[in-house]
């Protein structure tokens, strides 16, 4: 790989074992070599997957990405504001990427300091008061609003759809149709049918792309490119980590290795908790977009057997250094039901030194002299340190820096890990049947036609709960 | 209570009940009957500790907030910024309580539409690329930096105050006394002898207020009120709720009835993990300051008597309705080890109707003519049916609307609940031991005087461990 290849990034696993955690916690490499066969039946399927085209995210990397930029370097000449209407995986990754390689300030900078790109917001909620002050701290001639729903059905987006093509009518009259730029699939639904209506400019999401699965996809391209970043740094890095993860062996390939660590501390040593922990800021959001992607994939009643097994780890996003003033002591004395993955800057971009000053005070003189860059590395270590101490299952990431070349890798790795975790839980990672209840009672209750039965239903099993308040 | 009375948040625990979700997940009357010897023993000590002014957040909201309103006063007059360096009980429920009220997008509105006050913001980590695009995006004449330690040792926010310090003393000379103001103990520790030394502006944190209960001391509503929120509201909700907090019988205590449903689905019904989901976008920060409460407070190794017991349940921060494309398949679905609690705005300020557009569309049609905030309460309902169905117990905090008087109901309640869990589970809520470890272990490591043993202890200690990467 020459020089890019120093830039992979790296798992160091060893507090997960049991050498470090004792075996009470920890894994011993024979359980890890018993997974053998079950590793090979899933790798076999996801190469099947992968080979016919059957699931999308595997290639995504290998798309053409010229139109997408061609189109963002048009919307740097004409836009100060690019705003994402989309919800779940729409959303998630688009602002994770953002957070993490872009500057954590740029609506408070001028164009000249934005290098002209616009501003990006992504609007993932229906808060009313909350869209309502993004909607009226932006003028609407110099914003761009991208929808973005696969099936165009999904009731959030399409409200905040309706709301943003009423108000553009009514104050851009004709010219509302260059404010909105549509990315759903790329022949059915409702929303493919409304741009062809108005010939609305639009991307697609490929039918073999899923919602969490997205984010290498026009969903999360198209505004990470218009907030000008280097999205063919992003699929050189996904290359790369999909290579990596062409390898059969488990104890060679990092999304299967990942994967049967926290599979087998689920399973084997109650660990139904899986804490994501970057030690970065600006990688926040990559624990939220995780979040989706494990709990979404593996959280599932039944298995591919149709037998009830309610099933999945529940991802918790924490954030270093922060919350160690905040969930270190449940971590370290708590109940020890938790396997932790750390992710690890091992560069940032800036050196910020503590200067030597009040060195006369004993209690900052320890300080001066070092950099927010060690003391936020040394924190890392002392949690880690703590987490070992007391028999609690950790592991780190390392990122050489954060670049769009490391984060490509690390979207990579976690949508290819999660693939193969459904082969180890033996559930299918790719639906999310249990979404549809709470949808459906939506549409009931919102008087959607078709769902009369189901309403009174509702009505009827709400009836029998004896209502307590106080 | 007159009018006020009508604003009174209310709990609706229906669906923690056996008669919604089935006694395998849900409570019968009598188990918490059955807690009135506990919870009387725990009220007990409460309210000694209330009397004695031990514990100083039961009275917190009698202070005089005059000197806080007068000096945000002359912020307003003075000052473009304002900015917490605090990490933890520093920032989290300043950061809560301004998104809760304020609105949303303030750093992008002009200093008319913010009504003339500062812009806030809150450095509470120490990534150093963060933090460096913090400090060059302010105007250092412009801005107030607020430093907020109690004890004046926070590794992290000593680190920012030095750096802050060496750059506004190299920017402005002799004037940068002027850009700091420093909330700290009121005799003790270095923050206060830093105050003496250079007789800068200073407010205090009384000695019986620990970090996690301090947002109503000046450590939260000094930037509450510099950022242009009624504090005074936030502490007559306060008040409101404390009255409603003397009250013994669990049934009829808002704070006690919370906790106890939390304690018993924990140790009765495998419920390790409570979900805290606010719908409204507003309202996430206090699930995030909920989560340090809860974790802090009640994760610990020993009980009262000093035996190892591990205990603490897992605050998890979900949000609707985003996270209903994000975790609600998990939650419905997944393993049942979970209680929910819902937080609710019953009328938000704004009505957002879903226009009349695009009705020809059987997809868009069901939702117009009704409101997002239609939507969004349809939507709560709809997770909420979910999970009773599936025998997951979950219950709803309304409140009527997202005010100072709501909010400081809401903070008040969960404060005095964590108190009172710590007398069921029989723990010490106030402590934090195991935040110590990996505290000793960065001082060791950055070469702090005295701890060269430790610095050896450890490095023994890793040297026995294997080393394992990919």
């Amino acid at each position: 790989m020459g020089d890019a290849g120093k830039k992979d990034i790296v798992l160091d696993y060893s507090n997960m074992m049991a050498q470090a955690v004792g075996s009470d916690h920890g894994l011993l490499q024979g359980e890890l070599d018993g997974l053998k066969t079950r590793a090979s039946v899933a790798h076999t399927r996801l190469m099947e997957l992968k080979a016919s085209g059957k699931i999308g995210f595997f290639t995504q990397h290998e798309m053409d990405t010229t139109p997408i930029k061609k189109y963002a370097a048009k919307v740097r000449e004409s836009y100060e504001n690019f705003v994402v209407l989309g919800i779940g995986g729409s959303a998630l990754g688009t602002i994770a990427l953002n957070q993490a390689i872009n500057h954590n300030f740029i609506p408070l900078l001028t164009k000249r300091k934005r290098n002209g790109y616009p501003r990006l917001f992504v609007a993932d909620n229906i808060d009313p008061d909350q869209f309502e002050e993004l909607l009226k701290t932006l003028d609407p001639k110099k914003t761009l609003f991208n929808v973005i729903s696969k099936s165009g059905t999904t009731a959030e987006t399409m409200s905040q759809f309706m709301i943003v093509f009423d108000m553009l009518n009514r104050r851009l009259k004709g010219k509302w149709k260059k404010k909105v730029v549509v990315t759903t699939d790329p022949a059915k639904g409702i929303l493919r049918e409304v741009v062809n209506e108005f010939k609305l400019d639009s991307f697609e999401v490929p039918a073999n792309v899923g919602g969490r699965f997205s984010v290498f996809s026009a969903v999360g391209l198209l505004p990470l490119a218009c907030a000008g970043i280097d999205i063919d740094g992003l699929m050189a890095g996904a290359a790369r980590m999909a290579q990596r993860c062409n390898e059969p062996d488990i104890m060679k390939n990092p999304a299967y290795l990942f994967s049967s660590l926290m599979y087998l501390s689920d399973t084997t040593r109650k660990k139904p908790m899986l804490v994501m922990m970057p030690y970065s800021s600006k990688m926040y959001g990559i624990a939220d977009w995780f979040r989706q992607l494990w709990a979404e994939s593996l959280g599932k009643r039944y298995d591919l057997q149709k037998k009830e097994v309610h099933t999945g780890q529940t991802p918790i996003k924490a954030l270093g250094a922060t919350d160690q003033h905040s969930q270190v002591q449940l971590y370290v004395e708590g109940p020890n039901d938790k396997a932790f993955c750390f992710l690890h800057v091992d560069k940032f971009k800036t050196t910020t030194e503590i200067p030597h000053v009040l060195e006369d005070k004993a209690e900052l003189g320890y300080l001066a002299g070092h950099s927010l860059n060690e003391l936020i590395k040394t924190e890392m270590e002392g949690t880690q340190y703590a987490l070992t101490v007391h028999n609690r299952p950790n592991m780190v990431i390392h990122l050489p820096e954060l670049s769009p070349y490391t984060m490509g890798q690390v979207i990579y790795l976690f949508e290819h890990a999660t693939a193969f975790a459904g082969g180890l839980y033996n559930v299918d990672p790719f639906d999310q049947p249990g979404v549809e209840f709470g949808k459906n009672y939506a549409y009931a209750m919102m008087g959607r036609k078709g769902y009369e039965a189901l309403r009174a239903e509702i009505k009827d099993k709400l009836k029998n709960i004896p209502s307590r308040l106080l």
